[in-house]
């Protein structure tokens, strides 16, 4: 079959909000081929990555995606890796291409399972899935009472792990963020397990991390995530050492597989978050779990969004045992929850199951996502770039 | 002052070709504060750079680019430096923001040079400028006999460095590559400086960039450039150990600080080229530059397209002694040699001074550029996001 349409959705809640709730806007990628549709997501602005599809070519290396996917070939999972050498060659001067990549191949990992009516997972070569320990993704409240109550939230809902993160962290006294942690810690109970993200608030500065690292161990925090920016290999390394067993984790940022690799070799972490909507999907993703696997590196994902991401996101690992952690979103926007019917909540024992249905085995809710949808108009001398298609027709 | 307005004018010549030469479109852009205007350019794709500035926020960490910029104060060094930070925090999760901040950065400081009488590397804090060897930037022919052309054509304009890049070279047999390198040092004369840009065509494959070696060096080249992409510091240091005395040259992919500082700190590179037009600006090359000189590493800008962006690019290590070599656009499109009046061009000596004028010394020639201006205008649910502006009112 060919790939004959790629349309684009750009979703969104009437009014976003100054916060770090990354589900407050989607932008949803159809891809259909040979009478089947698969879907999938970009973790990105919409408009931008939009703009990305259908651009005027500026060079050789600097062509819109839609020149490197419609009409490719797609019969086989060779196929997949070809479209995305393809668009990484002709838009390595496109600087988007990444995000924008990220849902179509996941889009075309979805057509292909259903077509060969396998999951993901299995396309990818795992034989089983294992569960993973369900970890509850939430922001700081703006004061340690919040963030207590919060941390209750998550024990009551059964959940055995809760990452904190974002809001006030890292920006006030180290006393004030120290009351943040034990509220935390406080809050989930001696038994739960408590990452805190620190959302790169200190850039790359290693001094101010490592003013942090005492509260951090006083709560027996797992792991302090994004101390720094993606590409500040250095600084990771010089707290790595200095943190010793609080691991750190990172690479949410990454948007292709050397960032992550670099920050596996250099970066001195022990776990590598991949957003599957940002690293170029599946097929990205799933490279850096191969490596991390080999390299003693945990792998987890980065969701904080939808259901239909969060079944994207952990087919690349599925079948890594050890890797035991999974983010899921716990507290959504009503778009982020109106997403899909079918919903990957956790079981009794805190634990998420993949479903072992054909693609991601989850589709979007069209008829519900209908009210969410913006209308996106793109013209160039007078051209139409783009023009939004109905999602519910 | 604040800053007022900040106005975006995509140009570009009618038929645009697929082939390697980055001049056939540019995104000029224009700042305005307190009577004064700017001037900058983004090495990046019009439309899509143009999306970012507008398009309505994600999430706290992903704003439009103009959340961080219209408003702001812009009285000092300083103001410019908080802005970079401010842009770099706020759209942390917008991908293509680095680019589209590297033409407004280069706007600031012009502006600030003018509102001065100073210019930018004065600001910069260099007391001199030293003049640059100028080496002419040309693609590969077809056929290593057209590559011999363009080099003779080089040293009868008295040019004293050329490189060759892109076309076939690296996609073919080893044989035809060695052709190609022969006829590029037969055309330059026994005393021409040789560059060799791969364009990341073995992507991280060091043994495709191995076999090259030999007729590389039989051929006295002085850098071989991007043999990968720029993220893969383990195959470049593995690359450079076997290189040895022929350095390796790279950078020009990168878009942020870190990113360089990786390639210097791992990559094992001679040469860090920067392009002033995606490395977030003048305020992030001069960060290299200056990390790139504590470090023995050579700064060389990377520059295609015009004149304006040749200023800009030159600015951040104008007064640096040793790093003496300088890319210059020896045969832009229509567009790149029409984009302003005043060329600075190489002397007798093939040398290029930078122009001792207030801000980039070098404004583009809004009269000619009219012809070359498209008009964009995007829309989300009806609502005008973006609406282009006459260049030449």
């Amino acid at each position: 079959m060919k790939i004959e349409a790629v349309d684009f959705y750009y979703l969104s809640i009437p009014q976003v909000r100054d916060i770090g709730d990354g589900s407050q806007d989607a932008l949803l990628v159809r891809v259909q081929a040979g009478g089947f549709t698969g879907w999938g997501e970009c973790e990105a602005s919409p408009l931008v990555s939009i703009a990305s599809w259908n651009c005027p070519m500026s060079h050789s290396a600097c062509k819109p995606i839609s020149a490197s996917v419609l009409g490719q070939k797609l019969d086989s999972i060779s196929d997949i890796h070809c479209i995305n050498r393809l668009v990484r060659e002709n838009a390595l001067d496109l600087l988007q291409a990444d995000h924008t990549l990220s849902g179509i191949d996941i889009a075309l990992w979805d057509l292909l399972g259903k077509k060969f009516g396998e999951p993901i997972f299995k396309l990818l070569g795992y034989k089983n899935t294992y569960p993973k320990i369900a970890y509850a993704s939430q922001l700081f409240g703006d004061d340690p009472q919040t963030t207590l109550d919060r941390a209750r939230n998550v024990t009551r809902a059964g959940i055995r792990a809760a990452k904190f993160g974002w809001g006030p962290y890292g920006r006030g006294s180290v006393e004030e963020d120290a009351a943040q942690i034990a509220a935390a810690r406080e809050g989930l109970g001696p038994e739960g397990i408590l990452l805190i993200d620190a959302g790169t608030v200190w850039f790359d500065d290693v001094s101010a991390a490592e003013k942090r690292l005492d509260a951090l161990r006083a709560a027996k925090v797992t792991w302090l995530e994004e101390p720094f920016v993606s590409g500040a290999l250095d600084s990771y390394k010089k707290l790595s050492i200095e943190s010793g067993k609080l691991l750190l984790a990172g690479g949410e940022g990454c948007h292709n597989f050397h960032q992550a690799k670099n920050l596996i070799d250099y970066g001195g972490i022990g776990y590598i978050q991949i957003d599957t909507g940002r690293i170029g999907g599946i097929t990205t993703a799933k490279q850096v779990a191969d490596y991390a696997a080999q390299r003693n590196v945990l792998f987890v994902n980065h969701t904080f969004t939808t259901h239909l991401a969060l079944s994207a996101s952990i087919q690349p690992y599925a079948g890594l045992k050890a890797h035991e952690l999974c983010e899921f979103p716990f507290d959504p926007s009503p778009l982020g929850r109106d997403f899909t019917r079918t919903k990957l909540s956790p079981d009794k024992n805190g634990m998420i199951n993949l479903p072992a249905k054909p693609g991601l085995g989850i589709d979007p809710d069209l008829a519900t996502l209908e009210k969410y949808a913006l209308e996106v108009e793109i013209k160039i001398a007078g051209r139409n770039i783009f023009k939004s298609v109905p999602i519910n027709p």
